[in-house]
């Protein structure tokens, strides 16, 4: 369906469009133009029909589970292959450039494992509850799936997203600076349900929780936050999880660091003190300018990040373009996000838009003029707490740059005159 | 990981479970059971680690688009091969008896097509917008993606979802009898924002929209419902949306009718007057007992169905359950769902999950103690406009039984003693 490309000779009707400003937005396209055949007018040169208008397309039994459409075969995960010496404890990052709205799909959520994603038989799956309890269980996931059930909409991201850029702007990348965070509607049993159908032991304090993977991954969980908003989950996005996210059943700790949310979850048990398991001592902390470690910093700090303009996806040119970005906290919802254009030497509210839930992704919007001159995009959120997202300079002023982890810094997109988009750090 | 089934041996513990009430539910699964070589005491028989555990699984690159489990295989879309002459005019529907939550995921949502799904490439389609205009625009995707943004989360329902009901329960499924309805987070441009852009000429009331499949699916729609509410969309749930959902552009109407949200969008026309096209007279109408026949009834009332239990998810005996369902309305935000077990004498409040969104799906559950007698569940629910959801019987009475569109009736499972569940109809 070609298109009659006439702009020129309309009688400059860019002028008029001024209600939204799209003006040149729009070049290559404004045409008067109509399908031939139909009742329109058909003013000069009307575009013809294209062959998918002429002709029966596929029925509805060739994808029976549906995948998207082969002109969207670059919109994946990535991984990054000097990361990690192998792939199977490794990270694919979400490719943020390419995603709209809240939900990240179930193929495109980023994944993060320790020694390989397991293919469980969820007919064999076993979830062990025990330790300092009452009446220890063990549940299959026909069990689970008789429990009261809630969903709800969470986040989650790795404490490592962005922890390249600790030492400086390393990663000229949206996706690889900031895709390990996904957002999807998390189906299962609270947590607190099955601890109150086990018995919490009074003694009991602290809560270990394990993955079946070949890694045992296992953290430990004060056990507040485990009565408090912590889900058993079987579902994602509606359907069952995926592999990559814990088939058949994973542990989310809303607003807490990825890490923590166990896949692949088979055991609970109860104690009075935390395990120091090797992912909250070796790993999973930061070491700081005066030689202690940071440790059991689960909570994800708020931060927010600017999706379009980014590196994989400058401006073409001048002119009105609608500045997107992702919020989030750990601790809550977001309540405001600023815009800046200038590297943060003015700032404008950036509009926020529903729904705002708890834990969640929020998107922001707003609208840029770009003069084509170079300009320095940051993003600054802040949540119902009071706190504010803090620069890489805040940053390294209490944390030195050792760390890996907990990384929330304003990031700063470099929009050059030619309308290419770097990742900088200021000052 | 094989489990020790232990139960008559623990003391009676089923006894103690009372908080919960789940008692029988977990048959097979009770142990005092640990995994070997881990710290905790270790009951008699500990299960063995499984192979999973106990290797290293796949890499991060091997799908850098997901997919589900291979032990999923069986939630698929499906078709009625009787139902329509071909598979390029036909339907293929949601498993609902799989899903949870209230998204539904892209490769599950239900899909219809007149002419099959066509395969579109994006560089080349075009939205034309005419008519009575002020400044007629061709748009490429590139243009679209300029504007303003909007994400929100809508259901879909064709109107006919049910229509094989009108004369009787026929077909014992909750897939084939409810599943053309899906939920999605959709991300476009507000139709308004386009509308806005080319001038609205004064003496315009009506918009044709029509499709690029080969159908050239098309209808008419009040202006007023597009400068309310539309969506012109491009992405569902995060990503571009899937070819069989209207690849790559596509209109959402909010709580209308699947049918005028034309999928593969590639014409808005304005007029004065209704186009009278063949989807708003010889189809998408209902012939009434008189002989007349009811047009353009666009808006979906508000429906609920019971999706646990249901005809392929009974349940396995007696014992206590979490009956679960989906509750809607394209008028509103649902606002009460009420869930009978004999059959409409009696009724109990169930409980309404949040979010509850206007124009979404919304979940609702009640928990139910099956003694083992047969039982009839309902479900129905009440809609912000006051709206009760209706038996086949009062439809019946207003529309007769000539209908294919617009059954929004209250539906009955029958639970037979052996646990196994029909679709009836009562009175």
């Amino acid at each position: 369906m070609p298109v009659v490309a006439k702009a020129a000779g309309l009688g400059n009707p860019l002028a008029r469009r001024a209600v939204l400003g799209l003006g040149a937005a729009l070049t290559g396209s404004l045409a008067l133009a109509a399908r031939p055949g139909n009742t329109a007018p058909a003013p000069a040169s009307p575009p013809a029909d294209a062959a998918w208008s002429q002709s029966i397309g596929a029925g509805v039994v060739d994808r029976p589970y549906g995948k998207p459409a082969d002109t969207e075969a670059g919109v994946i995960r990535r991984n990054v292959p000097w990361l990690t010496a192998g792939t199977e404890s490794s990270v694919s990052f979400s490719p943020l450039q390419d995603l709209q709205g809240i939900i990240t799909p179930n193929g495109l959520f980023f994944e993060r494992h320790h020694a390989g994603r397991p293919d469980i038989d969820p007919a064999q799956h076993r979830l062990l509850i025990h330790g300092l309890v009452e009446r220890p269980l063990v549940l299959t996931m026909k069990d689970i799936l008789r429990f009261p059930s809630v969903s709800r909409i969470h986040f989650i991201e790795c404490p490592a997203n962005g922890g390249m850029e600790w030492r400086g702007a390393q990663l000229n990348s949206l996706q690889f600076n900031h895709g390990m965070i996904s957002c999807a509607e998390w189906t299962g049993v609270r947590l607190s349900t099955l601890l109150e159908e086990v018995g919490v032991g009074k003694a009991a304090q602290w809560a270990m929780v394990e993955g079946a993977d070949g890694a045992h991954m296992n953290r430990s969980l004060p056990l507040d936050k485990c009565l408090d908003d912590c889900l058993v989950v079987y579902a994602q996005n509606g359907e069952a999880l995926r592999p990559e996210q814990g088939y058949p059943l994973r542990l989310v700790v809303p607003g807490w660091e990825g890490n923590v949310n166990i896949k692949w979850l088979r055991r609970i048990k109860l104690g009075a003190r935390p395990w120091y398991s090797r992912e909250e001592t070796s790993k999973y902390t930061d070491l700081m300018p005066d030689g202690s470690a940071r440790g059991f910093t689960w909570s994800i700090d708020a931060k927010s990040v600017i999706t379009f303009p980014c590196p994989e996806k400058p401006p073409g040119g001048p002119g009105l373009y609608e500045i997107r970005g992702l919020a989030w906290s750990g601790s809550g919802k977001v309540t405001r996000v600023d815009v800046s254009v200038d590297g943060g030497v003015n700032w404008q509210v950036a509009q926020l838009h529903e729904p705002v839930l708890s834990k969640a992704l929020s998107r922001f919007t707003l609208p840029w003029r770009w003069d084509g001159r170079p300009a320095l995009l940051q993003s600054r959120v802040i949540d119902d707490t009071g706190y504010v997202q803090p620069t890489i300079a805040q940053l390294r002023q209490q944390r030195g740059s050792n760390s890996v982890y907990h990384n929330n810094s304003i990031q700063t997109w470099q929009v050059k005159p030619d309308g290419s988009v770097f990742d900088v750090q200021l000052g």
